[in-house]
Order: C-alpha cells, then sequence, then structure tokens
C-alpha cells in the first residue's frame, strides 16, 4: 500500500498516519519526493482494504494505491501448477479442451433427451440444462424446477453425460446437488455472497460465472469466498462482460483467458453463446476461445431453436454444434491439446 | 415487437413467420418497404421476451426490435399518480425530502449510539448502518451480524429514528424483519431473484438498490419481482454505476433521477457516498440529486471517519452533515419541496 | 512511480532497473515487502510515462504504478486560484454562472435571430450555433458552413450577446476566429492533438468538451496540449460520458464537476442537452448542475424543435428555456452566485 | 423507422406527424396495438436521422426507433463479395493473413533496420512504424516527423516491406503519402470528419482504426465518410475498446471480426499489442484472432522493448515474434487460409 501525502500536508499529518500505521503492526517507509511525501507501507495483514478506506478518510491525504491484490487461495503464488478438477475422470484444466452442451432451458423429455444425445455424438462430455432460470423480467419462463432436474438425470442415464445446471439459492441447494455434477452460479449470483459460502462447504465442483460487469479481481475474489471455506473445486467461466456495445448481448472478454492463466492456477471455461449472443457469431468465438487457451466451452444447443423457451438467438443446432466440434479439435490440435470429437482423428484430419 | 426481415429472405420464411405468429394469437401488419419486410407484432402476451427469442432464432430474420418495455406494475400507465411510502408517518415520495444517514457498518454501542444521536439532531428521519456487509474480498470485514441489529435497535430506541439495513439472504429475513423499519437490497443482489421473490411476500417497504451495471429496464424489471409477489412498498435507491472512469468509486447517474420519475410511480433516493466514494464530493452531489427530484438521500456519517471498520474515505463527519443538511434544505425549498432540519427555516434563510 | 517485482524475480533483474533509473537521473528507494520487493522511483522528469512503458517492459517486473498524474498547467499545483476567463466583460468562472443558448444548427437567418432574441431576453449571455457539424453519418446535414458563421454574426450584432461555435480542423481556423468569440473543440475532436496544439496557439478562448470517453485525466492533458502552447484561455465542457445506459443519449457525469474544482483552476461548464439527449430532462439536469458548482450551462434551444435540421429532440423552446433560467437562477442564489434572468430578482423570488 | 406514440396521445398529435411525414414523401403505415398508436416508416431518404430527431421532439411522441442502420456504400447490402486491397500485389482480405509488424515509434536508423529486417525475415509483408504519434500527454516523444518517414523509406527499400504508418491532419497528407503504402488513421481520430473527407480524396489505402468506444455503426459510418467521396481501399482494424477492465489496456473485441464480415464487405484487421496492453498476451491473442477470422494482424515488435520510446510494455522482440508467427500459420491453416512464415511448411509442421 502506498499512500501520497498532499502537496502542503503538514508534518503533524504525516506523524498521525505513521503512528496509527505502526500502532498495528504495519512497517512504514516515507520517501520524500520533490514535491510530495510518500508513505509505503509494509505488512502481512489481510485486511488491508479497511486500512485503506481509512487512511484516505484522513487530513492531508491525497490518495492511498493497492499494490497487491488481496486474493490468497485463487493465486498462482499460493499455487504454482495449474488446478485439474476432476468429475469422475473428466478433467477440467488437463490436457483435454472439455465441451459443455445443451439447451438454455430444459424443457421436456423428448428436447432434452434428444439434445443430450445428440452433443454427446458430437463429443460433448457435460451436458448443460436449466431448471431454475433467473431471468430479467418475472413474465418470462422461470424453468421447470426439480422436474427439469429430473429430466436432466434421465438424459444422465440414457447418455453417460455428467451434469452442469445453476444453483440460485441456498434452500435449493441440497436438492439440486442431488443431480448435479457440477454447481454452477450464475453471473447476477457472482457476488451472492451467502450462496458462494455456502457452495464453499460442500464437496462438488463449482462453476463461477464471471459477474456481467465484474473485474478480473472481483471475479477472483469471489472464488477465494469459495475456496476459503474448503471447497477447492472451482472453474471460472468467462461469459462476456457488459459494453457500449449494441450488436451484441455482452462482449466476450477473451483476453480474460491468458490473465487469469497467469493470475491463477483455476481452469476456466468460455461461454461463446452468453458471450456473443447470437448463434452465428458462436463457432468463431470457439474457435478463438480454444485458440487463446480455454479449458473449455459451454455452449447453449437446441433441437429446434426457433421453438425454444429461452435464448433461441444464440443457440446452435446439431448440426452446427457438430461443425463446431470439428473446428475447436483442429485448432486445439494446433495447441497441442484435444478435444473428444468422434470422427475426427487426433491430427485434425477428418 | 417489429421483425426485420433480410434483404433476401424468401415468401416462406416469412409465411413461416407469420404462421407461427397467429397460431399462438398474436396480430400480425405487413409492411413490405423498399428493400425489406417488416413485420408489426400486436398482441397482449405477457412473455414476448421469449417469443423474441424464438424469432431472432429463425431463418430470414435480419433483427427483432422491442417496442415496449415489459414492467407493469412499476409503470406510470399502471399507476399514474406517485406511491408515497409510509413508514409510520415518515413518507418517502411526499412533498418532504428524506433523508437516511449513518455508519456504512454498525461497529460497536458508542459509535452507533453517537452518530444516530448526531444525525438525527441534524434533521435524518431514518438511520442506516451495516450489519451483515457484502464485501468484495472475503478478508474485510463482514460486519456484526444480529449483534450489529440489536445495538441499531437500542439507537432507535434512544433516539426515535427509523431503521435501515441490508438483507443478504432469504434465511435471515424474519431475524432482520425483526429489526428493521425498511428492508435493503444492495446493489449486488438487485438480480438476486430468489431473495426478491422472498421480500417481495412480507409487508414491509424495500429499499432496491440499482445494480452497478444495471439498465433501468434491468431495474424496474427487479422491482416488478417484489411487486409482483404483493409487496408494492418499493423505493428505489440510485448508486452509481460502473464505467471507465477513474477517479471515482462509480459515475452517479443522476439523470435516472428524472428518467424514473417519468417512468414509474415509485420514489428514488439518491446514495452520494457510494456514487462517489469521496466524501468531498458528497456534499456537492446531494445538493445536485435534490436539485433535480431525488425523494430522498442516504448519506454515510461516521464520528470518526479514519476509524470506520469499512468506507471511511466517503464518511462525513457529523459537523459535515451538518452543513449538508443545511445546503440541500435550501435547495428543497427552491423546489417548494421541505427537509427537516432543525435550525433552518423553512425559507432557506438560516 | 512505484514498481512492483515479481516475487521470484532476481537480484540481477532488480540491478538492472536500478541502474537504468539511475543512469538517467531518477533517485530509487528499495523496500523489501514480505513476499516482493518494491522499487520507488522519484526525479522531476516530465516524460515518466515513457520510463514507465519501458520499465513495464523489463524482466522480473509485475507491474508499474504511477504515483501522480503528469498535468502541471492545468493543475491546482500550478495555479491554486481559479482562473477567470473573460470575454469583453463576460466572465467564466467567476460569481456570475454563465448561460451559452442557443440551436444545435444554424439554419436561416429568421431561425438564428428567433432564437437569439428569445434566449438573450431569457438571460443568455453567449449564443452557440454550430456552422460545420460533426454528424456520425455523412448522409446527415453537415452545417452551413461559412454562411452559417456569417448568420451568426449578424444575431450577434442584433442581440449583444457573443459567439460560441464549433471548429473542426485547423484550415478553417482562421475564418471561424474571424466571427467567433469562442471556439468551441468537440468531443469527438478532444484527442485531435494537431487541432489542440493549432487553437494553443492564438489569442481567443477555447471551450473544450470532454471526449464521450475520455477520463477526467485524459481530459486535462488534452487542455494541457492547448495550454502549453501559450493559449491559458481555456474552459471545460461536461457533456455525458458513454454507458452501458440504454434511455438517455450520454450519461452526464456531474461529479466531474467538483472533481475538476479540486484538481484544475479552470472553469467548467455543463451541456445538459448532448448530456441526456432528451429536452424533459434538460431541466432538472441544468438544475443539477448549477447546484453541484458549474460555472455555466450550454443548452440547445430552438424555436421550433420540430422542424430543427439536428438535435430537436434534446433542444428546449424558448418558453422551456425561460422556465430553466428561473428555476437555475434560485439554485444558483442557494449557492451565492448569480445567474442573470431579467425578471427575477436576485434573491430568488419571481 | 417505428414511430411509438404515447398511451394517451390525441388524434390530433397524430395526425400533425402524419401529415409531416408525407409532406416529405415518406410513406406511413398506422397499426393500432393494444394500448399504443405505432407508426410504420418507408421510404428512402438518406437523411432520415434528421427526421428521427425532429419527431423525437414532437408532442405524443414515446419513442422513435430506428429499423435498420444508415451505412450504404460498406455494407453488404452494396457489394456481396468481399473487398480485397491490393497493395503491389500484396492482397488483404483475400486468402493469406496479411502480418503487419514493426515498433511503435520510428526512433532512430538502427532501430528501424533491425526491425524491419527480423519482421520480414519472420514473414511479415508491411511493417508499421509511427512518425507522427497522438500522446496522452504533451510531455510524451511525440515522434521524428518527416525524419522518421525517410528512416521507413529506407527500410522500405532494404528489406521490400510495404510502409503503413498514421496521418495525424489533413497538412501533413501530401507529405505522409509520399512515403507510406498505406495510411493509418488512428483510434482518437476516427471521427475526426475533416481528415477522413481528405483521405477519401485521394487513391490511398486507408487503414481506419476503431475509436474506443465507438460503436459497430458508428465505425461503419466513418469508413462511409471516407468511402462517399470517392475512395474504396478501406480496411478496418479492431484494436480494443475502453471498458471497466483493469488489468488490460483496453478489451479486445474479437467479436467485431464474424461481425464486420457479416455486415461490411471491407476487410479487417486485429491489433493485439494495443488491444491488451501487454506483451505477454499479444501472442495467444493474435491466435484468437486468426481463429475467429481476421484478415491480418498488426503487432509492435521492438529489438529491445526496454529501450523503446512508447509501448515497450506491449511489444514483442524479434524472437517472441517469430513464435508468434509460426503459430499463426498453424491457425491459419486449419481455417484454409495462409500466413506467410517462412520455415513453415504450408500444412502447419514446421
Amino acid at each position: 500500500m502506498i499512500i501520497v501525502m498532499k502537496t502542503h500536508s503538514s508534518q503533524q499529518q504525516l506523524d498521525h498516519i505513521v503512528n496509527k500505521l505502526e500502532s498495528v503492526d504495519f512497517k512504514v517507509h516515507l520517501s520524500q519526493g520533490v514535491h510530495r511525501t510518500i508513505i509505503g507501507v509494509i505488512g502481512e495483514k489481510k485486511d488491508k482494504e479497511t486500512m485503506k478506506m481509512k487512511i484516505e478518510a484522513m487530513d492531508g491525504v491525497e490518495k492511498v494505491i493497492s499494490i497487491l491484490d488481496s486474493y490468497k487461495l485463487t493465486g498462482r503464488d499460493f499455487k504454482p501448477e495449474k488446478s485439474v478438477i476432476n468429475i469422475d475422470g473428466i478433467k477440467i484444466g488437463g490436457e483435454e479442451v472439455i465441451v459443455m452442451a445443451g439447451p438454455c432451458s430444459v424443457e421436456n423429455e423428448e428436447q432434452i433427451i434428444k439434445t443430450a444425445t445428440a452433443v454427446r455424438d458430437a463429443g460433448a462430455k457435460i451436458l448443460r440444462g436449466g431448471a431454475y432460470k433467473p431471468r430479467t423480467s418475472p413474465y418470462s419462463f422461470q424453468g421447470l424446477g426439480e422436474k427439469g432436474l429430473k429430466l436432466m438425470a434421465l438424459a444422465k442415464q440414457k447418455t453417460g453425460l455428467k451434469i452442469i445446471t445453476e444453483l440460485m439459492n441456498v434452500e435449493d441447494m441440497e436438492m439440486v446437488c442431488h443431480y448435479a455434477d457440477i454447481l454452477q452460479i450464475g453471473a447476477r449470483n457472482m457476488q451472492n455472497y451467502s450462496l458462494l459460502k455456502a457452495v464453499g462447504k460442500i464437496n462438488k465442483p463449482v462453476m463461477l460465472k464471471r459477474g456481467f460487469a465484474s473485474t478480473i479481481k472481483e471475479w477472483l475474489l469471489a472464488a477465494e469466498y469459495i475456496m476459503k471455506e474448503g471447497n477447492h473445486q472451482v472453474i471460472l467461466c468467462e461469459r462476456g462482460i457488459r459494453t457500449f456495445g449494441e450488436k451484441t448481448r455482452n462482449t466476450l472478454d477473451l483476453s480474460s483467458v491468458p490473465l487469469i492463466h497467469k493470475l491463477s492456477h483455476l481452469p476456466i471455461v468460455v461461454d461463446p453463446s452468453h458471450g456473443t449472443g447470437k448463434w452465428k457469431l458462436v463457432t468463431p468465438m470457439a474457435r478463438a476461445a480454444v485458440a487463446c487457451g480455454a479449458d473449455g466451452l459451454i455452449v447453449e444447443v437446441h433441437p429446434q431453436p426457433e421453438d425454444a423457451l429461452s435464448d433461441g438467438q444464440q443457440s446452435l443446432t446439431p448440426n452446427n454444434f457438430q461443425n463446431m466440434m470439428y473446428e475447436i479439435t483442429k485448432i486445439a490440435d494446433v495447441l497441442e491439446r484435444k478435444v473428444y470429437c468422434p470422427g475426427v482423428v487426433s491430427n485434425g484430419i477428418i
């Protein structure tokens, strides 16, 4: 933490701050610049944020600058090697690029079985599908609830796919855990700390979507909430951020992929469906995501997008999904990673 | 809803869409432009969003444009006159501009009693104070919990102030309701729909803060979630949005005040403390908020900001708060509204 | 400038950086934290930005943090007292809040004379009007050019108002200067450095609009470009920034007003017309601008907004403008500032 | 254009609008919704934007919605097949992915010759280098001016590379054209319409960088300014947009690549150096750019980034650049496009 004093701050103000800091065991390093005094603050306090806020309130202070982000467990310093989340043999964060696919919402048995079969046949390892849907309008379809989870369990039984589904609140946790192999925390709940703490206490992988206006730091600190409670099986998911952009639903921030790999050991998955909101952009952005190092993809697929109860505009048909799988298999090959895509030989030739 | 067809879309594609719409009782209005066919869609369907997504997935469609936002209960069309939320005689949305003030976090008895007394003496009607704190880092102070609520109850007893405090999850609702006169839903939870539905089922005023990257439409739809469940006592709170701005914590979007008044009957309160993140900007922005029509203010006050456990940098001292009250009283006067500020005669002369 | 070394950086990397800095006469201050070495860099070099970029490229460096912004002439440190720009007796930055008003574009003699007379009668001191219009589409009306300037000169002659008009390029500068009392640099040209340097070399007040996605720092550095060439008569103009907001043309960032007053001695004017894009929001936001300390306003007025060749949707009628003037006069009164508004006695009573 | 009337608008207001529209030869299509009247407006007017603004100013109007963007020459409707810009045999927009590389600023002969030789040997076809530099601070290095251009000419002579360099104003155009094979219009000048019109009148390819807060529509309309004057040799360049992101210089919006390909026939190049601001992110994002369909890349390379006079932190060394070329060659191969990379056989095996 660096404290920049005002040009005309007094010695008394300086002393006051230094005493305050030393009284709580920070070491202080004064440095007299041409016009300003700068105070360097050293110490292994966990709650530097609070101290920063206090000092910003003091007289004579121009500003306070944090030097280091305060994540610990999520950081590469804590764990230099990459984490691999193992779901019964499916490894996220390893050599293979794992693809999760399925409808936005579970709608009925035919739809989910048909989709599950199609995505499995094209190489997906995990079935996505929403039973509880966070919708902007209370008048939009809110999901089938437990009935939807049961249909996903049926699809799992028929196809062997693992299941990822969204958990929206603590009350439903036990029930959702009964069906899901991975819990998804949605973008709107990225800073729902009660929920993060709750999923931190169980033994089940959690995929944490980036809030649509969250910084990388806030995202990692949200993951830190989960890990601090004991659950280290966290997967991050980039799904686009909100900008002034007018032609896509969100702006897919792919630079977060290499950035996260630099800062954190956690695996990162990309959602090109929500990231663009337009199915025609999904495949090019899926290629780009794999090209910059994503550990996985989560993609919306619907047998008849024009009949989908949600997100039809950004859903691939099974055919388009199969094409996407072919293409990313070849991109993964360039990076010496693998995608499981039946019918594509591993060196990228169909 | 307006559907814009592609330049080279076929008659068959057009027919398919029209049939789809008519099959669910929408009326359709074709309009043949110079290069494009435009389809106007008329009907009183609640879930137009879903239909929009479906059509965006259809062949031949260039884009689909929503004509009207889908809020009902929050809109001026539903209730032309302004709503007044009455908390035991304190009326938010009426002639008086109501001021809520207090510390970011409740810390101890002395702090909360001292602050409550000071803000009451300066004219505040409602005491703010956090017992459960949503903090970006899990290592930051998380609030005193129920102990904090009890201290607020004590302050209420001693000062006669009403209490507003944040509710972070459904589990704590009964307990928090026991102490609070108004429940606050924080910015991070604006789209925590489980929480919104829960507070929609009780009989207690709710102040809904705008999410830091939420549009006006999303904010009103979040309020709609609460009202749809039956609780119509909703107060909106503008607290700044996230932008590229580098010198303030958020960008206080004051234009939301007259906009909300135009679109909705709900009262709106402004938080210049979080809106700027710098105590020196709080008073000028409080004046501006009242000048553009805010129904109330919520302001952070701490007896010694430099010792605050959170948000010291944006907290006013009791003295500065008193000055703010003087100034906004005179601004309110210009708008023929009142602020309760002991010692200031209503025509603005001290 | 603070350099944060990586956790596992070597002594050699550290030495290399220190040598580099000392070789160009920076003083260096090492501080060994618990996990990291931090290098404080002290020196009165003008081009710290370049040095920062170089060091960020060096091995072993985690990041480099600037301590101080690099503006000099625009800063309060350079000139503690507020600057007043004097245009033949009209003083911007003094006690009076100066109002500039007029149409977006000059269209014809009747329109400009009618508008000029109306805004003068309501208290405006300066006539705004575009002769050269920067329009997003090349197919939109581009302004009357010199013919428009001549019409403004005629209006000046008939009403006594001063003239502000936009300069879009260096080639037109001499001609535009012939007619204008203040040159306006538009938001799109805020970082057109060739233009800034050119207007820095003449003796004519310049109003510099904030770029729609420019930070406060970039804005002040753009002003610095003008002042560095010798022209110190710079007025800043906040006109709204681009955000995700969907219901206003821009988000009017009023907190920039007290911020600029804190950082700089330059006067600041607010444009609530472009800042909102909706005429119904102009008056409330004009009140708010004056309430938080604006030194002036620039407002679009058109005798018949529905016939305007540009910006009709955000233009006030002369009647609405007069009402606005009444209201801001009374707000200014609260701040012990004045607005010239014929018919309003200075203590705010009509 | 669609006009949405207010709920309680009158027949008189409706008639007034309809008459206005019909008086300027628009066709009007009334559609009576459940609560509102909607007016569809049809006509091949070029200046619909102005008409939109006028109508927004009329009584009884809730809002006006544009149906179609107003670009013509840049659109796929105007020219369905992709444009290829041919610079003496180097074709941008064709099968080959063209790489432009070089230093941010030209600094001296040794630097530019060394860099040019290295990038040519690794496969670049065009040398980038700034002689006139738009810098945020007037105290930063502003470029060598014509001396820099002469050094680039020397490098061209020695290496055979074509030259791209930035043009900042109309006055320098003739001189810069004398040296450059492609003129670059920088992000800050994307809406400098005087400059766009000037380069529209010459016969020289122009690369138009996206403004850092410009929408896709504004960007294409800026290109439209150039094309409307007669110069159809326009190359677009995505270089990142401004968001709240805190860890990268900009947010590289790669979805603009497939979007531009859908909307426009113009080729699009990606700048991962400015797009990220960190050299470690350049290669992954270069791979992603090629993977989603970019027609070219522009990359900063410096023999000793730590000595660069600008942008050292985001410059690749010649070695890193060579690695980048290897990797994108293989990605291009997957898309059945080519990159010229000596030493890499076209099927992607080194």
